[in-house]
């Protein structure tokens, strides 16, 4: 195999090293000064290339790929402000340890700071939100640069993939010619074979094996013993990355009798499991001092994941007296009320796996606890008859939507809700249920942006059903991103919950006062979404709450890409909202 | 005057001090945390606040206000990925030297890396793209502190125009309650007033008196020296930022008798001033080595502003032995030829009016260098005639969609050409002319993001008519800006240059590497736009480049926003464009 010239050489031993590391998909954008690599990329048969237009869209679509994969995705895009509009999505990686690699052409080292056109200071971009930068050199076919430059691509998508996970920033400079055309001499024909070819055999030049921090057995029986308690709590923020192992912490709850408390982002609100343990997902609703006052305090809540996406749940937490252990594989000290008592640095699948063969000697079913679990089950059944009940009675509020998604989804599904209200949404009303459903959300940084290009960047990973729940605001943000269902073949039914505006600024005291709350808060746009549907070839119906979930029932089966746009005034959902909570409150208070 | 919180009076301070400083505009987009600057700029009697709801495109927005009004246009955000949507518009802003003024609201300190929502680190997030950073402290109603706040304020305007002007960065963190809710004995009843009210009257707290660099008689006299030549140029590249005094550098060139080269971006192609001194704007066209190798060499070259849009230009100037002195009043090295002979740090109009004082005493009409500007004149007529014949016979170029519009947009009016195609088609098919058109562009970046954004927030600046030249892709990429239209209510003639892809990659060597040239690089879309009339409430028509210049007559006649379309081919365009060139180089060479 022959290069033209050294730039094809380099962007064609970087992209093998990629595929041998494990990497199975690129974003690419279009542009002149990354040529190298997207010849490289494109030509390369084992890697599935997904082109997109906007660089920010195209960045939360490997962001999302990478979320339901749990693989590196590598972007590319040219140079200049194509690599600032990554930022969103790199920041939003970080925060949800998600593993990315930033490949941003450069132009050579010579026309920086010169003024040279499309040229910007590209270093160290995205500042401290990476888990690892590097420069490249220049471009060469020497020997040990070209291994310098393999050992680079292991170790970029070994620190993306490590502990913990997240952003890789590579910047790769290039001179022209960048087209793979012959240039004379410039790549000897002595080149050793290795440095051409790499270890060959689809080999890595480098193979990685990471490692998890897990404790030793001393540490273990300690955090055993501290498990050792008639009243406590498993409490599952959201899984980052997504992907928890079910099994393991469905023994760990069987071994102590624990209830778990599945934020809907966790991975374990949905699946199986929870036929055999009890996993709550009511407690935005019901946990308010009202009610838990009343309540003994738990002994001891082990934690895992980020922090939950329940306030109410973080305020109870913090209320209690109870022993928190934080769990985090990269010792992260994830807890902003600042009450937690203990910090475990381990793998949490593992570490559940452990203990649950270790902990309490069968506590799970000798009873204790009982009255503990029944406080929380009580609880769980007067919240959801709640919801029934609203719901048959055609009660207005959003959250009924996230409640019908969850009841009709297709078993499996990939589920992906927005923030600001789709997932709080969802935290309140979305049942457990034995549905395999994988429900992600960009819970990292809680933007609304890129929302609709990460969960088509999810669902262009899986062969399950794509249902998105978004906003009227965030789907407006990230328009661009439609068009990947067309470019990327990516399907998937959209469920549009038009508030004409920021709906969620009327949980907030600013709704008291206007102005400035109708014209800088809540911001109506007063934007007719069904030309969107014509501009990106898709199907687009609105349907009022008491239609939507046949609507939802019949566009999952049709298959393609819907939009369903459910119109519900913001300030009525959440009286209802609020309404429906003091039911549940006072019937548990 | 009393707040009823220290975040309310906080807020307040930090806005009254902007607007003492001459800020009169800001853009913000909604979000909880910066509702106290939000409150405080949306009650002030004398800024105009645009609300957008894209935070990528109101910075670009900002940036293309400040672009034309020269004034510092701050942004406000919530916390999160908000502030990185910012990022590639400050990065221009950076380049092009604009300057912007980012209000990042952040949680409180303690929040900071704790695993609390929304909470992401915003330190130096635009890392050296900025002129300064400063995370404010915590607010407290403290005379000092409020008083260092009031400083900061005048400062971080004074350093977003300084030299040279560009972005700075406040990040401003705030705790709740964020709401004007009063808060008992937050502010001390006896806080000063001054600390409280400021100065009173709308005079700053700090009254800034900007210097820019000057030269001393000795170096003017040295310059003067260096421009007594018969063969010399005045090349003028993109001015940042714009708004260069036009009477300055015209009697400068009157006073040598050197012809000048006017960037599109220069500001000095259009204007009453080309009456009097000869501006050369076909040079992009003519300056090919086939015709350049048979003139003399300039004797001496005077740069003024970035480096030029034209690469024939800059491949020209590195050719000639001339001596080229860069002027720049910040003392940047802007020349990657890297051929330039001299720098001169001095602010170029004010340089200018001096050096046209004290050069060459007279030689401007004594008939010195008449063949010299004679050789320019012909090789414009000839380009110039070559284009006219070529629109004559309905040739199919893009370049004539700019060159009508030079010819047929009202005086005055601000034009605003996208990156890729659009600005280099103005660069060499926009004649010189007196018209009074204001030519704008992101050419400091040269990105093809936040194109629509920018235009209109040029367009918010000005009474003039506002025509947009962009293309399709750019179109595409900044498809949310266009919410601005309407929620902004800047009206503009929308000119959509529509090849379906990134025609500008036809003209390098990718196009004979296919594939991956049409998926990876060309990367047609197949988008009908038409339906982003009835989704952004613009009138939507598409035209012929036979008809454009008529119906962009009548579009703009007829007020409101429309968008016309133009469809062309765009490897036809290009072989024609060379076919011009290739002509006008035969007859010239």
């Amino acid at each position: 195999m022959s290069a033209p010239n050294r730039n094809t050489l380099w962007g064609r031993a970087l992209v093998d090293e990629l595929v041998a590391a494990g990497v199975s998909a690129v974003c690419i954008t279009p542009g002149s000064r990354s040529t190298p690599l997207t010849v490289a990329f494109a030509r390369h048969d084992d890697i599935h290339v997904f082109s997109h237009l906007d660089e920010r869209a195209s960045a939360f679509f490997a962001l999302g790929r990478a979320k339901r994969t749990g693989e590196v995705t590598p972007l590319v895009c040219t140079s200049g402000t194509a690599a600032a509009n990554f930022h969103p999505a790199v920041v939003e990686a970080s925060q949800s340890r998600t593993p990315l690699l930033m490949l941003t052409a450069d132009r050579p080292p010579e026309l920086r700071d010169s003024g040279a056109n499309q040229t910007v200071d590209q270093e160290k971009l995205y500042g401290d939100a990476v888990r690892w930068y590097k420069d490249l050199p220049e471009p060469e076919a020497d020997d040990r640069k070209l291994r310098s430059l393999r050992t680079t691509a292991a170790r970029a998508v070994a620190e993306a993939e490590g502990t913990p996970s997240g952003p890789v920033h590579l910047n790769v400079p290039f001179r022209k010619p960048l087209e793979p055309t012959p240039v004379e001499g410039d790549v000897p024909a002595d080149l050793p074979l290795d440095a051409r070819e790499g270890r060959g055999d689809g080999t890595a030049w480098v193979r990685t094996t990471p490692g998890a921090p897990d404790l030793d057995d001393r540490s273990l029986r300690e955090v055993a013993e501290a498990l050792d308690a008639d009243r406590g709590l498993v409490v599952a923020g959201p899984a980052d990355p997504p992907g928890v192992d079910r099994e393991a912490i469905t023994a760990l709850a069987h071994a102590t009798g624990f209830p778990v408390v599945a934020d809907p982002l966790s991975g374990l609100r949905y699946g199986g499991h929870t036929r055999a343990v009890t996993v709550l997902g009511g407690y935005d609703a019901y946990l308010t001092s009202e009610v838990t006052d009343d309540w003994p305090d738990p002994e001891v809540v082990l934690r895992l994941g980020a922090s939950p996406t329940s306030k109410p749940l973080r305020k109870y937490l913090a209320r209690t007296g109870a022993r928190q252990l934080l769990v985090d594989p990269a010792g992260a000290w994830r807890e902003a009320e600042f009450t937690a008592t203990d910090l475990v640095t381990a793998e949490p699948s593992r570490l559940a796996a452990h203990l649950s063969r270790v902990v309490g000697r069968g506590r799970g079913t000798s009873g204790a606890g009982d009255d503990w679990r029944e406080r929380w089950t009580d609880a769980e059944a007067a919240h959801w008859n709640a919801v029934d009940d609203a719901r048959e009675e055609g009660a207005t509020f959003e959250g009924r939507v996230l409640a019908d998604v969850v009841d009709r989804a297709p078993d499996p599904a990939t589920v992906f809700v927005s923030n600001s209200m789709p997932v709080r949404d969802l935290d309140r009303f979305g049942r457990p249920s034995e549905a395999n459903l994988t429900v992600l959300g960009n819970r990292g940084a809680s933007g609304i942006d890129g929302v609709t290009s990460t969960a088509l960047g999810a669902g262009s990973a899986t062969t399950d059903p794509l249902t998105l729940v978004t906003g009227d605001i965030a789907y407006y943000h990230d328009l661009t991103g439609l068009l990947a269902v067309g470019r990327a073949g990516v399907d998937a039914t959209v469920v549009l919950v038009n508030n004409d505006g920021g709906g969620i600024f009327h949980m907030l005291p600013i709704e008291d006062h206007d102005p400035p709350f109708t014209a800088q808060f809540k911001t109506p746009h007063g934007l007719d979404f069904e030309p969107t549907g014509d501009l990106f070839g898709l199907d687009f119906e609105r349907v009022d709450l008491d239609g939507f979930a046949d609507a939802y029932e019949e566009r999952v089966a049709s298959g393609g890409t819907d939009v369903l746009e459910v119109n519900v005034d913001a300030e009525t959902s959440h009286d209802t909202r609020d309404r429906l909570q003091e039911r549940v409150v006072e019937q548990l208070g």
